[in-house]
């Protein structure tokens, strides 16, 4: 193991981290909140320290580094990051636990949106602008963004394997072959994004800093808001429609907005990924239209909260414009199960990923033929590639694998005696990065009646499934570390 | 597709069926239980009629028989057997609808052991005897049986094909080199277990008609009772534990006797599934003695309970002593668990089984290996064999599937309405074959109030679930029908 490679990662990982915290610190100033004006000072203070002795303290060559210093930067990263992150709502004392700090702050930058908090509304500025920018974050990857803009050597390699590790998918895709192109490509689409989101926010007649904070939440996929109701607050067509429109954006792999921007639009609407995800959610708001039509006075209300929130579960944002808990049994059905299909991979949503379950698929079929041919070797296509073994094999595993993780969790979960509704969807909701489930964690509800052993386990679902599984799994690994020196 | 065969098969079946009547024409002039008399009887030259019909017609030579045809025959069979096995139940007027007479008698012979009837002891006792008898019939399969006691050319190739598809687990076991003593001993096994729990019943004192259907209920893992409270009728630790010794010997691979008959018995005990399986039960029951305690007055109670439940559902019988339903959210949670990794492979149970939980552990822990040694292969051993790639890849591929269809059912049964808890728990009993859920199909409800629409449903999950998926969905896959002729 290349620990001191991954030290150094770790150690700009931090330094940015901290001039991320300039923006709260402007706004903590500006709104004279002086108990998170210090705070933000004190933790800027410690990670630029901490980070600017790893950095230097492994300056010397870099060495190897493989997969498996690319999983575990990324997990370690993650889990530190977040670790520091809590320190200014806690150090601040507008949380009182640490651990309902961590909480937050891991739903923040996994772009889950869960909340232990009953009134967001109490919160200062600063560390609301703070809990929105980690979803922003963290949607497309903080280690992205430094191979984005730190000069590394080796770099290509080193890349690719965080990459991989850090965006979500069954395989990476390059849009070009530098590694540091790729990143400040995908940064840059990222960035215009959340930018005409702002403007289109902003011509519906709210406030900049609510027009931020909720493309924050947008385009990250994250699904924190700064008011109590949520996106109910902007009672609007025109504002709940653009929201709508961004959420579904941000669910589609990145790499078809490259297509687009490269002008092979063919090649981007011929993508299956695409069409499957856009098939999914025109289905299921149809079916929930239909089965909801009686709770709203229109057609047009009901198809408008009905695609709001089929967008929001399936994109794994979370925004909610009403209480879903009341819609019947079947319309909450549907929801549930969009919240483990997730959204395309490459982009900033959850789940288990839109191209996982079509290779799921088109591996059961191939199971099929062999059984019914079973000398007829057949290769698998998707998008005009062959599917590796490999690959097919992989999201088979991923499967079975996160549906281990999620009966464990349930049984941990299920130990504070909520209600089955609450204590299976909470699970759904964190390892899958949505933010409210139902019941108690509804969209009206939070998470902070849950046990201190609830929410650190929800905490790791959140990680688990933000990294989509394998880097966590590896850094808890005895084989990691017995060999490595 | 060689449908001469397959058509000769399910005429024996038809006839081997309709012989398995006999004994309920006897208890209905016994009892002078007139109207089901009558329905036997028309059922019986039914099933003779056209089961003597199919198999005279297709005398000639057999032809070839693969892996599709065996499949084929199996889910073929088992529909039709059902078709014509709810029969009596229908004719003689007990269950006025035909779909009601399907779901029960599906779940007889999946060893589901769901019903759908309220008042279980207004039943003649000619059909409750069928019912249960049903259990026993499925347990070990009928076209097993068929291959125990039917002489049939070039048969060693056919059965083991059908074997592999009607009998439960990832691999199949062939005892013996020829699958018609295989098939032989497995059913003098299957006998003498029966046999012994009858007499140990009759010991502890309950009429015969009871230990014999109780016998059948708990060696096919079914669950189906003659009594409306189910095994807390029989409100003694001797019986109780009987039945729990019989349910937990019925969940084992039955190789493991095979091998105890042989004297092997190192070889038996350090079998991996029996080590898990035996380990999972004993960790769940020690945790629900510990959250249950409170509930029993003794230690002992609890235990006896706790137990009794656990082993019920994980070796899917679903019998019951006390209403589960009412236990603490964390004992709930683990039943519900259970209910997924169902008994061993090659028992009568039901489940995703012991050892494609085993399979898929061990393909995780792979899995993380390459991700840290990308170049070292290693072998994968079970019980000291190789587990090939394949296998491992097709238990993968089953847990994928798995979760789809269970998705599926969830969906249409939500339609009705009932609460998230009975949906989920409806759907996992019966395609688990367990029999009893949770809230509104708990061990003291009844699927009674389902809508047809999910009788349908959840009475193709029990074929699903005790075919173990790809039989039934060979069948409807169009490229089987295309291509044959």
């Amino acid at each position: 193991m290349n620990k001191r490679l991954i030290l150094k990662y770790i150690g700009y990982m931090l330094v940015i981290e901290g001039i991320f915290m300039l923006p709260s610190v402007g706004i903590a100033l500006y709104r004279k909140e002086s108990a998170s004006f210090f705070a933000f000072l004190l933790t800027i203070a410690v990670l630029e320290g901490v980070g600017f002795l790893f950095v230097s303290l492994n300056r010397k060559k870099d060495g190897n580094f493989y997969a498996k210093e690319g999983f575990c930067t990324v997990a370690l990263s993650w889990i530190i990051m977040s670790l520091f992150g809590a320190l200014p709502l806690y150090i601040s004392g507008a949380i009182p636990s640490y651990v309902d700090c961590f909480f937050e702050i891991v739903s923040g930058f996994t772009t889950t949106g869960a909340t232990i908090l009953s009134d967001i509304e109490a919160l200062p500025r600063s560390l609301l602008y703070w809990r929105s920018f980690t979803h922003w974050l963290g949607g497309m990857g903080v280690l992205v963004f430094i191979l984005a803009i730190v000069p590394l050597s080796s770099e290509n390699g080193n890349s690719l394997h965080i990459l991989r590790a850090e965006s979500p998918g069954p395989v990476v895709g390059k849009l070009v072959s530098r590694m540091k192109t790729t990143a400040r490509i995908l940064y840059a689409i990222y960035i215009m994004l959340t930018v005409i989101e702002i403007v289109l926010l902003l011509l519906g007649g709210i406030p900049l800093f609510d027009a931020v904070t909720i493309s924050y939440g947008t385009v990250g996929t994250g699904g924190f808001a700064i008011t109590n109701n949520g996106i109910a607050s902007y009672d609007s067509y025109y504002l709940q429609g653009v929201i709508t429109v961004f959420m579904i954006l941000c669910g589609v792999n990145f790499n078809i907005f490259y297509l687009l921007l490269m002008r092979e639009f063919k090649l981007a609407f011929k993508n299956l990924e695409l069409r499957v995800y856009l098939g999914v959610i025109l289905a299921s708001t149809l079916l929930i239209t239909w089965n909801t039509f009686g709770m709203y006075d229109s057609l047009r209300s009901a198809f408008h909260h009905s695609i709001f929130q089929v967008v929001s579960i399936i994109t794994t944002t979370g925004f909610a414009t009403v209480d879903f808990n009341l819609w019947p049994e079947f319309s909450k059905m549907i929801l549930f199960i969009l919240m483990f299909i997730g959204a395309s991979a490459g982009s900033t949503g959850g789940g288990i990923k839109v191209s996982r379950c079509i290779i799921m698929y088109k591996s059961i079929k191939n199971e099929i033929k062999k059984l019914i041919h079973p000398r007829s070797v057949k290769l698998i296509r998707m998008d005009g590639k062959i599917l590796s073994d490999d690959t097919m094999h992989s999201v088979s595993i991923y499967f079975g694998t996160y549906f281990a993780i999620f009966a464990l969790s349930i049984l941990v979960v299920s130990l504070d005696g909520f209600s089955f509704m609450t204590t299976v969807s909470s699970v759904a909701a964190c390892l899958n990065n949505i933010g409210p489930g139902f019941d108690v964690v509804g969209p009206l509800g939070n998470f902070g009646s849950l046990s201190v052993l609830s929410k650190l386990v929800l905490s790791a679902d959140m990680l688990i499934g933000r990294l989509e599984i394998f880097p966590m799994l590896l850094l808890f690994s005895p084989s990691l570390w017995i060999r490595s020196k």
